[in-house]
């Protein structure tokens, strides 16, 4: 058994269509198969901004503006944004694995992620999604469905969901068995199929889990050796995009805390993803997170790049 | 390890809406739950007819008449709904399950079935997809996009996309583990996402695989003691629906031959079901086929009702 990875992939990393996503999976599966043959065991978690948003407003508008589909809840909609990336993903890991004579299998599983009703997020819904609609609009679906919309910039109301914190991962123990037998496993999906417990077990529940910190949950639950957050930038810098900006090659998760409270980490953007290595350092026994962009992601993990956040 | 079985589920038991899927796929689960109490360990195959049919339509209504997402191709539609009935599938399973106090693991498998570019289906599409076209609307698509479009009924113009036989399972030894492993896995969804050999590996093809032939190819290739098709009717008829329908307990391959000749079966609902039989009983090694209804699965196992096909 190799050390163990767990990837997040940004949602914006897989592409706004079918056909863009399909050519922007093949630089993803070429990374995660560099750190196949560097011996790692992978298990990947991604995000799906685009692709759900997408599919949301595709039932939207098919519903709302054509007729003939019913209403597509949320939940559904993340259900089927996992098939989709995943189908792709698989692919072109599978096509990756096949080019340079590696016999590994690699799995997709629809994965929901159980978040608690009691979650403060609840009575703050923040993450907008789906179309703009007019205050009349949005008042008239408020009153049908209960939703909570708000104004957005002056573009008109939309859609927010909570973002809750991911409490456990359903099918954890599926993921475990399928990397145990040396598979590369896709799942969490978009954070995950966002699930309450109900009826003694789970119903869906319209929200979105940060995907990052559902990789962390996963990291932390499967016992990985490492939590790797892959984003735009090779690694965290503290004053980005000014003249005096830095690079970091580690921090400590007591720095990493120092430079939070000095508002360095941009929130909905870097924050999230150094909140989600600190958790999972604090949390695992002897784990280390690395945070850096994806073409990098081998030459990080040699230790030539990317961020190390440790104890 | 108990003894193995492989379901083909028909898609029109899931649902014609998310609501009404939900709902449905609880009888399923109890059924599935049955079965694994009786000791069997059982993969589910499932149909995805109206489910792929709602996902084409609404990305089809969306980007041809609202605009604002991209067109979806087919194979893709296919693996939205391999997610969205996995999901539900598995949370009602996993209800079930833990209603019963039964501790299996759950597991969808987004699943590529591999088909041949060779096969006589490509030279005749016969499978009708997406909305009903005018003429010229359908002339113009055609036009843009090569698509085979046939007349129906006076209804207007629709694609219609080949039906090839299943050739291997691309995820099969991911399913095979999981299943050694424990777990009920659900898989072949749609019949799988249809594949075609590209480039050293595989692509998307536009194309319906039948469930019940991907189910048949999986029975064999996972080496399964048994094909269950579960269907409407309890037991295979002949004169089905005449004064004189006889119900069938079993039938031997040669019998089963000599009544599709008379024509008994009808193409496209009866017919594939016992022809997926035969290939099963005559390709396996001393496997046997089951053709009953998804209520009487339990007592047709126990051999109390439903039409065993055998050697």
């Amino acid at each position: 058994m190799g050390k163990r990875l767990v990837i997040a992939l940004g949602g914006n990393a897989l592409g706004n269509s079918p056909k863009e996503q399909l050519e922007l999976v093949k630089e993803t599966a070429s990374t995660i198969v560099d750190l196949v043959e560097e011996g790692y065991d992978v298990v990947v978690g991604h995000g799906n901004g685009p692709q759900v948003g997408m599919v949301n407003l595709a039932f939207e508008n098919s519903h709302n503006k054509v007729g003939g589909t019913p209403e597509m809840p949320f939940p559904e909609c993340g259900a089927m944004t996992q098939g989709y990336i995943g189908y792709h993903l698989q692919q072109s890991i599978g096509r990756e694995l096949k080019k340079r004579g590696i016999n590994r299998p690699v799995a997709t599983v629809v994965t929901q992620v159980e978040v608690s009703r009691e979650d403060k997020a609840f009575q703050n819904p923040t993450k907008p999604i789906g179309s703009f609609y007019s205050k009349e609009e949005a008042d008239r679906i408020v009153a049908e469905t209960g939703y909570t919309f708000v104004e957005d910039a002056g573009r008109g109301y939309r859609r927010v969901v909570p973002s809750p914190i991911p409490v456990s991962i359903v099918e954890l123990d599926v993921v475990e068995k399928l990397v145990s037998n040396g598979a590369i496993v896709i799942t969490v999906g978009g954070g995950g199929i966002p699930v309450v417990k109900a009826d003694g077990w789970y119903e869906g529940v319209a929200a979105v889990i940060d995907k990052d910190r559902a990789s962390c949950r996963l990291a932390l639950d499967l016992h990985a050796d490492m939590l790797v957050i892959l984003t735009a930038v090779d690694r965290v810098c503290v004053n980005f995009n000014k003249p005096d900006q830095q690079e970091l090659a580690e921090m400590s998760v007591e720095q990493a805390r120092k430079l939070i409270a000095e508002k360095q980490f941009a929130p909905g953007s870097m924050l999230p993803k150094v909140e989600s290595c600190i958790t999972y350092v604090e949390e695992s026994e002897d784990g280390q997170a690395l945070i850096t962009s994806l073409h990098k992601a081998k030459q990080a993990l040699r230790g030539e790049t990317g961020t190390i956040i440790h104890r």
